[in-house]
């Protein structure tokens, strides 16, 4: 799936203006370089990163032409022949991303919106006062609630139902799923480099992917993501006020009740139960069919079929044993 | 005070047809059942269910005339001759209620919301584009904010104000009642059956019932119940982003700080404090003029004058002391 | 900076009514008091309070003429010769700025809003169904999301982007600020004298103050201060459902992730950052860079630099030794 397909991108840029806006020595070579992607999803021209040794194995089979990697994990790289090291991967990979996609770092409102032209969605049923952005598209037999806004590219399968006072944006949606009441999808994610004046902040040409049969509760915030997306897979279902942070990837078949809160880039497996309240923290990856206590502070990764409690969270039963 | 008067009901159900949809073997007898209800509210012709032995004592004076349970209960009813034993209470629940309330497991927009007219409620302060439904009770001197949403067959009592981009639905509101801005009041509870590819949800017959003098603070999500209904009593207080489940209920002149969650069914006394962010998990009893402090995971019943903190909360004075 | 000048203030009030609506038996001096402040704000015509033994440092510096307190302190305050000693602070301090500030009970919906007239903001770029109250000041380029509401007398800074859905009222925002979606910014506080029968609310003349380039994500509350004002320093971004409690100031630089909340009247320095979930007890001194790990809770005051993690929370280094 195109992650960037709500950015306009540059065809190419050549790496001379790559390693220039990084601050380093262009060679005189005039290498094409197609676009700048995680290591998963780049291609044999792309450009990507690593940024956290967490992600060694990725890198191991990333496809990318050229990595950015930080200077001190040079050691610990040896193998690799095509790294581009820096002070400040993240700093480096946001300059780059603004190449490639110039009009990125801009999450403003989007005045292409307006009333629905009920023509255009025939099978459609609007509610009052709903806003409708540039080729949006949306499934028949849906249902959009009154005063709820979907921003322009958006996109929405057949029978879903997205309540009142929706914002959705940057997203892709699939089918029968529903989107209650106050919840804002899409919005970029919380990412920036702190500068003492006036921070800088970190471009998000991710998107939000909401798969079949998924709900989403009242006054939830799914950010988008910031290189690739953020996914919530088929039919799980999020309870009210729940909090996604940019690139978290939720899998099939969860549970996850209100007021829980995702930190960045964490990975969650299939038929994962979260009670209410926990957080998870960033850049874990939490196994398949875990299920987590509410309340409960995960800070580490998490094996297939865990059960855990408590903060920071361990196994239930010494969770239990630990504070009867 | 009925809990079903937003749902179109059937008369009666014969039991043939209650026992055929729960895949029971239907005997001829055909007996006429008037509503399904909790163990509390059944009168003599309705049947009711039991799927915690926590309402143990709850059964002992229920009137219902059939009750749905467990099989893995029978040993412990063995004085009941009423029981009804099945593999999974709820799922036969659910299936029950949607013969008596075909239409319940609709929670979808209310489409018959207009801008209020103004003859019809000559007492009443409106903002701008309000919406209100059928059959609106609204009482004199109280105010509507900017942009909210009141479906139909809501009742508002008098005095009350009610902020900008409120929703509200399914619900009976007393006198002098606050509602804050952004606040989502009635939607169904987060409440289905996990399937593989496309969850049951769980059919919403109850409502919420906000007594007098109530304020709800902003951006608060208060569910309505499933069968009974979710509760808040007289004068009590409500700060931001907090979440009621379904069926809790709270008591009068309680104080509930701000991003405090109830999971479902809980019973809080009156006079409780919670502070900030604690957690109140399922199905527990709080007596009267408990006191749990910020951040505490309430996970088992209170009695009475309980004060409490921490995670498992267990008396403060024990928490501090092991905490200094 | 003035807090009050959202709300109407008597030019003075006689001691001799002061007195005798705190119940106190006034002396015949009919001395002219100018207004009720906070120990540090108030001027030498003033009167002012100390409700916590933690202020006494800024008591020593207040210029203010008369000083509330409460009798139990008077043994500590044997240096003070201004003091007017009261059963219930904060009871007194609420009838007195009744005095002062008539209409400060009234956190009501604003009638005065309308759709923007564009000639009276050229420079502005407004969304669909804006509502703008009177004698709002939005400075130039800045742009005002779809339903957004701006009661009157707020004052906006230029090169702001202030999203959809989002409500603000008595407030003052600088110059190049965010605030996302679905946000709540300056309604009173969650402050009242618990009432058996219909709680007494706590009048909130204070305002929220957002400095330059500050970002507030979505579906945040920040309540306006009681006496004095709520305040966001510069530069400082908070994420997504951050709720911050009346009189909170935060200082410049600070980055507050995902669902963290303040209670009411703590102090946070400069350069802190704040994990998600974390909560920050009420009346707390929070000093300069101080890192507080996700899901702590923070029941005392923090020197600069500190790190602490836990609840409560506590040295990050002992907390990850005891939870390895």
């Amino acid at each position: 799936m195109k992650t960037n397909l709500f950015f306009k991108k540059k065809n190419y840029i050549h790496l001379y203006d790559i390693l220039k806006v990084i601050g380093l020595k262009p060679s005189q070579k005039n290498e094409k370089i197609n676009d700048l992607r995680d290591l998963i999803s780049a291609k044999k021209n792309d450009i990507s990163f690593i940024n956290n040794m967490k992600y060694l194995e990725q890198l191991k089979h990333s496809k990318a032409k050229y990595i950015i990697t930080n200077k001190k994990f040079l050691n610990n790289l040896k193998n690799f022949n095509n790294l581009i090291p820096v002070d400040n991967v993240l700093k480096s990979v946001s300059d780059i991303t603004n190449l490639f996609y110039p009009d990125s770092l801009d999450d403003a409102v989007d005045f292409n919106v307006k009333p629905p032209i009920i023509k255009k969605y025939p099978k459609i049923k609007f509610g009052k006062n709903v806003l409708i952005g540039k080729d949006v598209k949306i499934g028949k037999q849906s249902i959009i609630g009154h005063n709820t806004i979907i921003e322009s590219n958006v996109i929405i399968g057949s029978n879903c139902i997205i309540g009142n006072n929706v914002l959705i944006k940057n997203s892709i949606i699939g089918k029968n799923v529903r989107i209650l009441d106050g919840s804002v999808i899409g919005k970029k994610g919380f990412g920036f480099f702190p500068n003492y004046l006036s921070n800088n902040r970190y471009p998000h040409i991710g998107i939000v992917m909401i798969d079949d049969n998924v709900e989403i509760g009242c006054n939830n915030t799914i950010d988008r993501g910031s290189i690739s997306n953020t996914e919530i897979g088929k039919n799980t279902y999020l309870d009210n006020q729940i909090h996604v942070a940019h690139n978290v990837k939720i899998g099939k078949n969860c549970i996850i009740t209100g007021q829980v809160g995702f930190a960045g880039s964490s990975t969650i497996g299939n038929g994962v139960q979260i009670g209410g309240q926990a957080g998870i923290s960033g850049h874990l990856k939490i196994g398949n069919n875990v299920k987590i206590g509410g309340g409960s502070g995960v800070v580490k990764n998490l094996p297939d079929n865990s059960k855990v409690m408590g903060y920071p969270a361990k196994d239930i039963r010494k969770f239990l044993k630990e504070n009867k």
